[in-house]
């Protein structure tokens, strides 16, 4: 038998089956895990760390099978890049020369808001991808840490998170990009498409339902319905996969008392079967065990494992506690189907083959220099900062007057922090290395403000706690200045070291610690007050709302986001950014987000009131875009197999560049089971020189209208159903009322997930 | 053909079919809806009122054709009642005469805390039922107030509500008997058990899901699960139709898209071919039609109708807006089929037969005097208020020592309305009616503790709002006496016009107003503060509690309330209730019960921790009952089909009678789906006279470990699992480990729902 597996002009499914054929069990058990070298030390990372770190082997005998994974070599501790790459390569010449056929270990790294490595570029987060409703913008930023990735020898990339908000209180919210699935399906597959396009492995998390957990607590059941699942948790995967998505995670938490990683109605029927997925799907860290240690679904780490490969999880991460001697035993006892293994050994093996890890005269990346935070990174960094900005309110205080003296005050004015995410390496990982030097230049806001004018400074109070001097201090800056910045927020972190973030869940939406406070004390000092968000989720602005100047939201714009910040307080950049999330109301509550039906909305039988302060969809402009009418060139009747066609016309009397983002919502006037009141099925940014006119067109097929029946299955129903066209979920300037006809039409796998926009100039 | 359906000697199917033969489709229709004669002017009781009123019909045209049922002649407005019941017989002559068959209409009223009719019995309230653990006390109750119902013509009453509690902040907590599915179908089966024992249909609602809407918005969407409804929501379902139930009434909502009023899985497949039901299925108040305006599943009322019927509603509530003219026409153009009508009519006919109303020589009841609060159900009601009270916490100053100067303060401290729920008649609808007289003698709090004590009365503030200057009169009242009662919490009312009750949810689960103000300033006098909780749900007290005297909760003890609770505060009775549901802890959040997995309660990976303040079954005595060993003589195996034996002995070395509530809960060390950590599936209270020793033994059945498995059938599994026997959800005192041994089993709709309990001499 010649060595298939070796020949690069061979097929991929020959060189696998050649392969899985030639490997012992132990090769092929070797193959489904990864190795995690962390420092015991810096355990506070996580709480999970202290118990689960798997079995305590030397590094040659962990290897000597061979070994599946590397576990983040970049992201664990800070590593200068060149010696990271350089010792990286040393591991993967071990790793090679340790099996017989001399295969190296896929490398993967978390990547949500750029690689999670020391000196590499922070991008926004994800709510600010999302609020820029920019996909082209995303793609690129997407293919430029693929390409960072890729200059390391990282194979694969931990992100996106494909989670739609369903409760702000989550910690995680920051990570998401917000509670549409259609934006997190268009800016997620964006993403995926910028990372793959880089040959690295983008990795959808967390499939599916975390965000969904019971009163948003981390890990916590989550109790939807399969209707639900499937038509707004599921959706942005769908539309991910479609972009070319090579890997997926699941989710730690249970549904209904199903845990994910043991759900092979999820991980095998639904997504190999109907998706037609044909990657890998790997463990979130320790979620195997879990199965036993948290769900109480298996009473050994080989129950665990055979639960998990049964249902579908081919690699074990970080570390292999159940897929290792766990899984061997399972087998040698035949209470797992050594087919499983060869099943997940087969997709391990066909990526790395795709990844060219088994072609020979494969050798690890090596590099004398690497920059991974060049200029053009920092661009995209700063361009989509700017274009996610959202500006909520304003009475006219800003832009900012040149020449005007300000008071920059809050607990986010004056560190860089605060324009991080929790998954940000400085926030993950350097947060534990005192003394360590941040690796990278980021300003504060109160420093990209001096720019421009007199700035002073006071803290206000920090996130948490503060004194009340430090109010008075702050209150005595603002009194004498024009007008006062107040930059507010979150801090960023894992596991109680935050206010958002991993773990950092919370039990109301006021702000954290004395800030509604201190704002307060600001505005009353007569003294107009911006308020400037940094924040990980909305929070409960209503009782100061009506008193504010104006108020920015910029989420966590990273490392270039205090730049955006000032270019748009001063008005060199107009605000663009829209709300991927709804900023809640006075006396609202959670669970609540704008994809509601009429029932979970307003309504006369009951006093509490989940209307938004600021909705979905929602942000201002200086210079507002000019809206024609809505036309439609198709008429009124919608065949369920066929495009109708709007289009609106938008111009730019203003002399900056403005843009707009209009959003289509469909409002499906009655079916077979109850239906949001508007759901947005399509949306086009529309950036505008001035003077310019431009016209969009949406082509949306009616598959866009399509919903999950009461037999489960997906459908396309005939009758009533109205468009929406707006500038927000609540600002909608023209309607359509359309009928579907034909008969009704079930859809699948198939089905159109995004409409076709073009946009002309007039 | 001889009159078949006339004969009483004839089976009950024979009279139905024959007179099911006979009608004409207008008569058939006639039968399956009610009429209610509500005043418009006093529409604000309920916002639906005002549109769903029904065809503006005259009553002679009403009931040209018959009428199915009469709505609620006691319960809408204050009615003396042997006038109505000299209308009602008026009201049932014409009726019959109206017919060919001469069949009168069925009466309903409602019936939650006793009959809500002027001058009749209020009883404590359901949550105060739960928390006696008392089904024979319960049970009693119910006969009197079927016995109540009976006496003026009523043939069915439209309770007990078995919505299991899931998210505190809901405004019907108060109607529910808490948030564990075994204690509500033990004590709803016993209610159901009492009413119909009188030979009144006890109507189960709602028919399900309602008490999990989203936030705990009255009417929100239903997310949950089918394993969560199952398992959670469903069995106190089961446990009140094996009680003997005739009536079942559909939620509002609707569960994960589909509206139950239009759920045919939920009312047909589940409801008879799973269980067996054979009685009626009426539509809770408007809500087929509520198909087309709330949730939008339905274009006209005639598609509403369409639905309900297919479904497996047999009779329009209050109205009838579908199931009149659009039923009619639908039937007629085809689009409903006749043989559903039918279907319908037969069970209507049915229970009118059962009831005796197709009998010849029927006649409408009459009585030349009615009393509807007889010294036996003040008794009872007294009995059950005194067995319900909870002391929550106690450092001593319990019981109030004779001779201690009392301030008596707080909003619920001198009002009758503290004792009563939104479903008694003075709150929901005297409270109309200004000017007209109580009908009922109820004391107040106040008033019952000067029978034994010099009491100074403030008010403090009222539930909502008030002055600085009411708390300061409350502090120098307080700072004058030995200790302070203080009164909480609630005023019961509907859609706004309370702090609790239906359509009365919350967005936190602070006390109202400022009574957490009044608190603080009350402690802050250093006088022992008695904080006495007359409430509609629980509230977080986390912040008072370490610095209150005693805390004492009395839910909404009905009208002997205050006579409870004075006796339980001055030492005449033990208290001896139990918490059906839990207080909040600092920091918890909604939805949280005890019936939670491990993720579902605290846990290392989310700062916000759901643990209780005072967790479900929590209550304290004077004197508590001595404990001898849990022993098992069964042994440690468990036979799947088999019966495992536990007993406890219990003594009192007390001098007066004291009672313990033995509480035994199921933890499922390791299942195939997620399980809770502790699971009531038996309690059993016992009384004990002073020196009384007195053992329980439990009989449990293997099936109460039963649950829904990943195929969604019902299983007991085999494995370890162990039974946690305590006094309190979080007092365990004894654990015993066994193993259920067999093959795994599936159980269906004879499932043994509940133990069997002996308590014998020692």
């Amino acid at each position: 038998m010649s060595d298939v597996w070796r020949d690069p002009s061979a097929r991929v499914e020959d060189r696998v089956t050649d392969l899985v054929a030639r490997m012992t069990l132990g090769e092929k058990v070797a193959q489904l895990s990864g190795v995690w070298g962390v420092d015991p030390e810096v355990g506070d990372m996580a709480p999970m760390l202290r118990d689960a770190m798997g079995p305590d082997l030397s590094w040659e005998e962990v290897i000597a099978d061979g070994l599946g994974q590397l576990t983040r070599p970049f992201g664990t501790e800070p590593v200068e890049p060149v010696e990271g790459l350089r010792a990286l390569a040393e591991r993967q010449r071990q790793v090679m020369a340790a099996n017989r056929f001399g295969i190296p270990a896929q490398v993967h790294e978390e990547c949500l808001t750029g690689l999670a490595a020391w000196r590499a570029t922070v991008y926004p987060s994800p709510l600010c991808w999302a609020a820029s409703f920019d996909p082209a913008l995303v793609q690129e930023m997407g293919a430029r840490i693929g390409a960072s990735m890729r200059s390391l020898g990282v194979h694969q990339g931990l992100a996106p998170v494909l989670d739609v908000v369903r409760d702000l209180r989550w910690g995680r919210v920051e990570e998401t990009m917000g509670e549409d699935p259609f934006l997190v399906g268009l800016i997620g597959g964006a993403y995926v498409r910028g990372v793959e396009s880089a040959g690295v492995v983008a990795t959808l998390k967390h499939f599916a339902g975390y965000s969904a957990s019971r009163a948003a607590r981390n890990l916590a059941p989550v109790g939807i319905g399969p209707r639900e699942l499937a038509d707004v948790i599921l959706p942005p995967f769908e539309m991910a996969l479609r972009a070319g998505a090579r890997s997926v995670m699941n989710s730690y938490t249970d549904t209904d008392g199903v845990p994910a990683a043991s759900d092979r109605t999820l991980l095998t029927t639904l997504l190999r079967d109907t998706y037609g997925f044909t990657g890998t799907v790997v463990a979130d860290y320790f979620s195997i065990a879990f199965l036993r240690t948290l769900h109480h679904v298996a009473d050994t780490n080989q129950e665990a494992a055979r639960l998990a490969l049964e249902a579908g999880i081919d690699v074990e991460l970080p570390s292999p506690n159940a897929y290792g001697d766990p899984l061997l035993a399972g087998i040698e006892d035949s209470s797992i189907d050594e087919k499983l293994v060869d099943r997940a050994l087969a997709r391990v093996l066909r990526q790395k083959c795709e990844l060219g890890l088994l072609d020979p005269g494969w050798e690890p990346t090596e590099a004398d220099e690497v920059d991974l935070d060049g200029p053009g990174s920092r661009q995209v960094a700063l361009e989509l900062a700017r274009r996610s900005v959202v500006l909520l309110a304003n009475d006219g205080a800003l832009p900012l007057r040149a020449r005007s003296r300000l008071a920059v005050v809050g607990p986010r004015a004056d560190t860089y922090q605060a324009m991080l995410g929790c998954y940000s390496f400085p926030m993950h990982v350097l947060v534990h290395y005192e003394g360590v030097e941040r690796g990278l230049e980021i300003r504060t806001l109160r420093e990209a403000l001096a720019d421009s004018h007199d700035v002073t400074y006071a803290l206000g109070c920090p996130v948490l706690d503060g004194t009340d001097e430090q109010i008075a201090e702050a209150v005595a800056a603002a009194a004498q200045a024009d007008v006062c910045v107040v930059a507010l927020g979150d801090q960023a972190g894992l596991f109680g070291n935050g206010t958002s973030g991993e773990g950092c869940d919370v039990a109301d939406l006021r702000l954290p610690g004395r800030q509604d406070e201190l704002l307060e004390a600001l505005i009353a000092t007569g003294t107009p007050v911006v308020a400037v968000l940094l924040v990980g989720r909305p929070y409960d602005l209503s009782r100061h709302a009506p008193d504010l100047a104006a108020i920015v939201c910029g989420f966590f714009p990273g490392e270039e986001g205090a730049q955006a910040l000032s270019d748009v307080l001063t008005g060199r950049v107009d605000p663009s950014g829209r709300l991927p999330v709804s900023f809640p109301g006075a006396g609202s509550t959670q669970p609540s987000t704008y994809l509601a039906s009429a029932l979970g909305q307003r309504s006369e039988v009951t006093n509490v009131d989940p209307t938004a302060l600021f909705p979905f969809g929602h942000g201002l402009s200086y210079a507002p875009a000019t809206w024609g009418p809505v036309t439609s060139t198709t008429g009124p009747r919608w065949d369920v197999d066929g495009v109708t066609r709007l289009s609106v016309e938008l111009g730019n009397e203003a002399d900056r560049l403005v843009s707009e983002v209009v959003q289509v919502y469909l409002h499906d006037v009655s079916a077979s089971v109850v239906r949001p009141v508007r759901q947005l099925i399509g949306a086009a940014r529309v950036d505008l020189e001035p003077g310019q006119r431009r016209r969009v067109t949406f082509d949306l097929h009616a598959d866009l209208t399509s919903f999950t029946a009461r037999d489960l299955l997906r459908v396309v129903e005939t009758g009533a159903v109205e468009l929406h066209i707006g500038a927000s979920s609540a600002d909608i300037r023209s309607t359509l009322s359309l009928e579907l006809t034909g008969a009704a039409r079930h859809v699948d796998g198939d089905r159109v997930l995004e409409p076709v926009i073009t946009i002309t100039e007039v």
